[in-house]
């Protein structure tokens, strides 16, 4: 933490400040500069979080040096994370492909799509059942029913799943019929929500909020990791910016930026990312020419007929094309495809 | 709602669009452009929610035409929302002041803030009791003690109170301690809490999220209304924009916007929105010219002292003046002073 | 100047960073933290400009603490700029409207205008002759002729003048005839233009860019100034943000923000910033409480014939409520309407 | 383009407007919805430009259906542009990179840089002369004497060159010496500097504004190519979004979105994109597999001593490392690298 003073402040100011600090068990280290002194504070800068030192007579500013999150923090912790949920390893030279649904809506429906994706090589199965919708004259999810469905299609195809949930209460209920648990992008910020997916010991799959900063989706995760659960996915899904042409804003750059301030798996979501069909497939390429982990996609056995996201719903005969396109890319990045 | 064909569709594919409308129980207006045809499609438009007709063959996009939300929008109704609290009004005639520490943090400071705010004629006490904090390491709240805490005070200088709930949980607690309850800007996307508070009979005052739309917003309010609950009040936060020399940026337009659009009433938090002490009245001032019908704003007996947002809160004594610069705007704009 | 150092760094890293310093003619100041080494840097930072010590081994990152602009920089000079143009004071306790049509289209339309606006106590007219347009496919402006229309309608309404320049042809031009020279949002980042602009004795209106930051913008007024024209206004006219609602986002707090960081009148111009008629005269009023100089206003004797931004006009008749809606409140500002 | 009523508009109001569309030679299409009434425009909506009917009574919105750019546009010319500059083609299936200093500094550095660039296979040596920069402070440039230079270190290695132009007077002076113009991100919105470049007979590197929309880049382009010059090259850079861990953020969707509006290749320019060095090669890896036509990147021989942009400079070891990442990618994309 460094304390920048106004150029007006007085040499009592700054005395006060360096009192202050003393009072906190913290050395403080002046730098008398031309213009500004500023003020280098030596030790544990928690003990500062609730001081509000910027409010001193002749503060300017406090500037943090280093990041709140932890547990999460390459800088504490060098060794990237690798799991493995069920015989699936997750990280490392692993590339994983999530598919399925946006939202589970039939026995049939799911059953047909964890088929395809199956003979596709797919381990890990999506579907929406509790479903975060904007109007609330939009499709709501199964709930319940539409994971027990999802249960039973992974079981007869022998792969795991995964599904959002939005409140306390359906992740009593998920918890149930689910290996992975999914935190959306509207619930990035909904803290309760994090420390009580922290308590289980599933993995989960944390979607970047909205308009999240790199930094406060670290910090979602280090809520997660702070109950003992350190099994997290980051998953970049587009972020909201200016541009109407595409949902949101695939920001490609979190990818190395994430792998460099944190050493949890990073996937991708095109699906979201875009929301345009068409723009999927060279999304999917680009996300693993970044070196993610992995990628979520939306698959559906007939868009036409969806009851959520039709519109950026791969059929099973487009993700095949997919998988053919990132293939040889996957094998560039010397990853596994799994 | 609007449905354009590609330059290049062909008859059959105009002609299998209207086919399906006709299944829907829709009707189609067809218009033939120079270029592209258009297609209006006539009758409720929500039996098209889930039907993706932009995966039709030739479809280039679908463009709504009305707003999704019913209940809170002006075009359905267009008289304005005033309701009491107690014996408190708020909307139609009256500018509300709510005001009080971001975290009640002791009986000494909750009593202390009140005592000066109801002084200074405000009804309406705020405190916050469960914190949704962007680090896990910063200080969290009270919880139900808080609660108890605001709850003596508001009784001893006859107040009523409203505090952030962020979980359903939080929200069965406050039920028995407040007047109000308010949704925080990280839970507004937060579906399942909005149904819940719907659910209350409580007033809900509602924050816009961190970067949603005023649409989003008012599909949030929405939720709310939908459950029976009709006493919601909207409050403009500032949104995330690329500035950084405030926290948030102030979207004053929200408001006319916001009027234009729905007959809620309509708060504006400068607090929040500038994050910067000295910004906080002059933002105030605007809120009250751009004929808000009331403000949040935090107050803290000491701010230094603070555990939260201290760098943001005004002393009692600023608030005064704070009080003072509006009042003459507010009754400029015909407008009581609650 | 701060450098921050890698929690890694070596003590020869230090060393080696430190000894560029000295070489650079700057002296160090070390802080050694728990987790990582701050480095001080004391003397003239400007000679670092071009040294890229983020580059250096151990090095982290460089974090500025003054800022790059001087000669606007309230810091550096606290008296709030007041200058005249003929007899017009700006800026101190006046309050000045700058109105007229978006373009100029046609004699008898700015004599028109001009007449109504002069009888209405606007002493500045404004109008676009060179007009920056998305599209090749608009009204361009009449250019030349456009500009002498307007001195015209000026002089024989006893009005000063005020329009955008978009190239140094074109100011060529229009110092002919104009009193006050205009740089648009898209030309606030065209340094060479505002380098000219400079050179000439004209006062100079400058809007922000489309998404300028505030220390970006008040670079570009640095530009003008150290050119030696020290009158330079500041606009305000709406950012780009995700909201659809309106054109732009009028950032309303960059008033008191600008006020704080410089000595540069502000003004405000709500008819771009919301680019829908019926929010231009909430926000007006928004804008003189938040304590700004003056407003620039589209006016226009028929907005339904208006070659550009017709949606965005006031005719005269909703200017002069306009006026009658902010008068009370510019005297409580203790401001003289002008 | 369609006009929707409002939900109060009377039969009056809807003749009205259709007379109106009438008397500019169009055609109506009525389609009587239950709420509101919409009416398709048939004709040349261009002749609606200056019309503002959107002020008509009983009016609510406008919706344009179908863009106003024409030469640059997918649906006009279905054809991909590849042109040659000399005897390099770009697009079709060439992969080409453009590389080179920030800055041209001197001599011994655009000739060192330009050795090591034309071994490592590239053919086209980029290199700012006239810079725009953000503080007036900061190096603006060597001028004229730059592109001298530049001249001499291309034809020694048998290159051709690119930079940028910030005015007329440096388009005049760069014509002589380069064989590509340059427009960058802060001129894109200077339309006078587009029809002047429009008018020379170079090809255009046109990069994307700071926060420009796609539509308004290709309508960028269009001002170009309106002139009769039809070799424009686009350039993706990064937009201006909330997150500040990257100096930019690369908005990788752009590519197939251009590609799909678009005929005109596409580039990207992973080092202004993120400003930081290591995340460089990942996003030029991801550019290469969304599949544009190729990448600039910012070399210098000794990125501590650059006189701008040294943190984002590769040095030519590291650039040859770039090289050898890219290729097998390119190579699946089916092209071939130039």
């Amino acid at each position: 933490m460094i304390i920048v003073m106004k150029p007006k402040a007085t040499q009592e100011n700054i005395e006060h400040v360096v009192e202050k600090l003393h009072k906190y068990g913290l050395e403080a280290h002046l730098s008398q500069g031309k213009l500004v002194t500023i003020i280098g504070v030596i030790g544990d800068k928690a003990v500062l979080a609730n001081k509000n030192m910027e409010l001193l007579p002749g503060v300017d500013k406090l500037i943090p040096v280093t990041e709140t999150y932890k547990l999460v923090n390459r800088k504490f912790s060098d060794q990237n994370t690798v799991f493995k949920i069920k015989d699936i390893e997750i990280g490392g030279g692993n590339f994983t492909l999530i598919a399925g649904p946006c939202s589970i809506e039939s026995e049939e429906q799911i059953f047909s799509t964890a088929k395809s994706l199956s003979e596709a090589g797919v381990k890990i199965l999506r579907g929406g059942a509790f479903k975060p919708r904007t109007s609330p004259y939009s499709f709501q999810g199964l709930g319940e029913e539409g994971l027990k469905l999802m249960e039973g299609a992974a079981k007869q195809f022998n792969m795991i799943t995964v599904s959002e949930v939005t409140s306390v209460y359906a992740l009593d209920i998920a918890e149930k019929y689910l290996d992975i648990i999914q935190i959306g992008a509207r619930n990035m910020h909904n803290y309760e929500l994090l420390k009580e997916v922290g308590r289980t010991h599933k993995p989960i799959f944390l979607k970047r909020g909205l308009s999240a900063t790199i930094d406060e989706w670290l910090n979602a995760a280090e809520y997660i990791i702070r109950e003992n659960n350190s099994k997290v996915i980051l998953c970049e899904r587009g972020i909201r910016t200016f541009e109407t042409s595409t949902r949101n804003t695939l920001d490609i750059s979190a990818v190395p930026v994430v792998k460099s301030k944190s050493h949890l798996p990073v996937f991708v979501d095109p699906s979201h990312a875009s929301g345009v069909k068409e723009y999927i497939i060279p999304l999917a390429r680009a996300a693993v020419a970044a070196d993610c982990d992995g990628l979520m996609v939306e698959v559906h056995p007939d868009p036409d007929q969806a009851l959520s996201d039709g519109a950026q719903s791969l059929t099973p005969v487009e993700f095949m094309e997919l998988i053919k396109q990132i293939k040889p890319i996957v094998e560039i990045m010397r990853r596994k495809l799994r």
